[in-house]
């Protein structure tokens, strides 16, 4: 085998070269579906042009490069090119462009043909930015997307998400013709940005996904009696807004204590004026873990503490369901060799942590193909705006772990115990 | 004299009246400066029409119904017939009509020439429900009504209250000229329904008012960090929205622990969204106290304790002031007699109780003039809808305290201490 190695600043000179392509002054304007989008996916086919690889794009409008390999058992790396509106220079490109580094080394390591294929996919429209479906592309392969409800979407303008897609060749009721893209998928891997702040306060650069949270996302609806704020005396008010304040301070202890996360981020009192008490204040619940049994006691514990604050209060709790996902837990082994690669490149040192946002890698889990990520640190744990940001030595690290992640699943797919490492010792 | 009694059934069949004639399904429409407005004050100039009284309105827009007597020192009793849209029957209106009820038995009493003189008084205005601009005539004849600011006012559909008012025979310029007609008034008299749940959760009919509260209004901003509500654990989150929920209940207890109320009508997040913890959450402070210490003690203890809850967050608190006025209290005699008039027809049983909601007796305290208001029970506390109501033998009895109360002044201002009562002794 020919020694080949990865150029990180390749990948750093490449993201800016990107966002100088795909952004304005408030930042990253790659939408999936809009010309800006176009020209970052065209810029992307012609680094793919460079090498021996197929290019093709799917019925869900996915891009995929494939370098084949002796067998057609393939390790699949993705991520997305698009981006939300105003959003940063990191999020979903960094897979992709790392991907591709990655995939460059592979051609250049195995003279075009690696003991297994290796394949980078681009998904179609991850942020769902503009018709709010995220994930389009990936669910589609992954066969669970919802035809009729994804026909009914319209963006603000009120354009149809199928005449949006239908422009860039995909028509949504064959959309999961796609699928057959996995068939053959043994492995899949996928590098972000963290998007939150955890790997900044543990002053690391790197971590291992162990997977995505399960989401419950509930309307908690409390109602009180509406009252003149000079007319009535405390003891005799049933104040709504004061029963959802007591609701959220109860949620944030139940998270804490399950090691889950719990948020309120809507609020709306009703009357909404500050001479009256709340009669009725509507709050949003979004509860997140790892592990299915600690999100449905989180659950539980919040519906009881919901009814045992509306009876102290003399208010009523009532609850919807706003959306529900289980916990999607990646693979153990490519797990194990996340860590490994990360503390190889990172002096031993790395940290296994959920995904609190969703991202590709979860509906390919959700497909049975073996999955795991890597993040890397975000400044400040800021994403989704131009404020988004990673340390240059840490984008250098990542693209180097990433690197060797994908050799010892290479290895791993290939039978070769040793190679793979101690990840599968 | 000639014995002379009030006939409350009469003053009920009024209101009904008035009701039919104001009203649609939505309830009360006597918005002040309107055609239905309009119609009701006709209605009872006709009423007035039938009492030895001369009646004018004054430059301010309050319509005067003067029964002269021995001397020119007067009694007022006043209150308002405009209501709120979709208002109540007794809003205002129980306090005009009871007064027309008990000038005709002063009339009848004295043969049309009392010891002192006495004056009924419909304030223009009263509820501000077109312009936002409540008290318009009490305050202009208090002489504090802001010209340069009034001036500015518009309806929703941009029309301008000097304009409203002119077809109504009002310049705005020259409205506090009515401050003459407080020049010889010795004491103002209100009857008005509690629009609370005090006395009814108090078994009460009626009550006298000690005043009315001050109020503070404020609104206090918490900034924290906006975050993502999957990929940001607990522990490093400053959630904006969650000081806003402990500092509303902090206001709850200094509220209770003072005597006064403190209420948080409105909240709004940002960004507002189930996904995302609150960068910010602006929330309003509406606190109200009848006494000026405790009022400023409760401000203090509500700052600091925004203050500390923000310092314990990791989020910050600002403060923007909305409206502050200062409390208003009552006449101790004028208190007394209401009291002894209200144990009077109520077998020995009042209670003592601040006015949350502002009245225009506020801006007759204000200008000097003795005052005092009596309240009657409010059917689960409930006004400024068509729900509103009182029961029939609970008006009857406030029909006939508050005559008692008028006899009582009408003794006191005469010189006659023995005629005045309990109240005075």
């Amino acid at each position: 085998m020919a020694a080949a190695s990865v150029h990180p600043e390749r990948t750093i000179a490449e993201l800016r070269e990107l966002a100088a392509l795909t952004s304005d002054e408030r930042g990253a304007q790659r939408v999936a579906w809009t010309p800006t989008w176009a020209q970052a996916r065209a810029w992307f086919r012609a680094k793919l042009d460079e090498l021996p690889v197929q290019v093709e794009q799917d019925e869900a409008g996915n891009l995929w490069a494939t370098l084949a390999g002796d067998a057609p058992q393939a390790l699949v790396m993705g991520s997305h090119l698009d981006s939300v509106p105003d959003g940063g220079w990191l999020d979903g490109c960094l897979g992709v462009l790392a991907g591709l580094e990655v995939l460059r080394r592979i051609s250049a390591q195995y003279q075009g043909c690696p003991p297994v294929t290796v394949r980078l996919v681009d998904w179609a429209d991850e942020e769902g930015a503009r018709f709010g479906r995220s994930l389009f592309g990936s669910s589609a392969v992954a066969g669970r997307l919802n035809v009729a409800w994804v026909s009914r979407l319209v963006d603000t303008k009120g354009v149809r998400l199928v005449d949006a897609v239908r422009e860039f060749g995909v028509a949504v009721e064959t959309a999961e013709q796609a699928t057959r893209q996995i068939a053959h998928a043994r492995a899949y891997l996928e590098l972000h940005i963290e998007q939150g702040p955890v790997l900044e306060s543990l002053g690391l650069p790197l971590g291992a996904v162990i997977g995505c949270y399960g989401i419950e996302r509930h309307q908690v609806i409390f109602n009180g009696v509406a009252a003149h704020a000079g007319g009535f005396p405390m003891h005799l008010r049933h104040d709504a807004f004061l029963s959802a304040a007591r609701f959220a301070l109860a949620v944030r202890e139940i998270a804490k204590r399950h090691g889950g996360v719990g948020t309120n981020g809507r609020v709306r009192n009703a009357p909404d004026i500050p001479t009256a008490v709340a009669g009725e204040c509507a709050i949003t619940l979004d509860m997140r873990h790892i592990d299915p049994q600690r999100l449905q006691t989180m659950l539980t514990e919040a519906r009881a503490a919901s009814e045992q604050i509306a009876s102290e209060e003399g208010t009523t709790a009532s609850w919807r369901t706003i959306y529900q996902s289980p916990p999607q837990p990646f693979d153990p082994t490519l797990i194990e060799m996340c860590d490994a690669a990360i503390r190889e490149v990172n002096v031993g040192r790395s940290h296994r942590l959920p995904s609190g946002p969703g991202h590709d890698a979860i509906e390919m889990a959700w497909a049975g193909v073996p999955t795991a990520m890597m993040f890397v640190q975000s400044v400040r744990g800021l994403s989704h705006n131009r404020e988004e940001d990673t340390r240059a030595e840490h984008l250098v690290l990542a693209v180097r772990a990433f690197d060797r992640l994908a050799e010892k699943v290479i290895a791993w797919l290939a039978g070769d115990q040793r190679a793979a490492g101690a990840a599968t010792s």
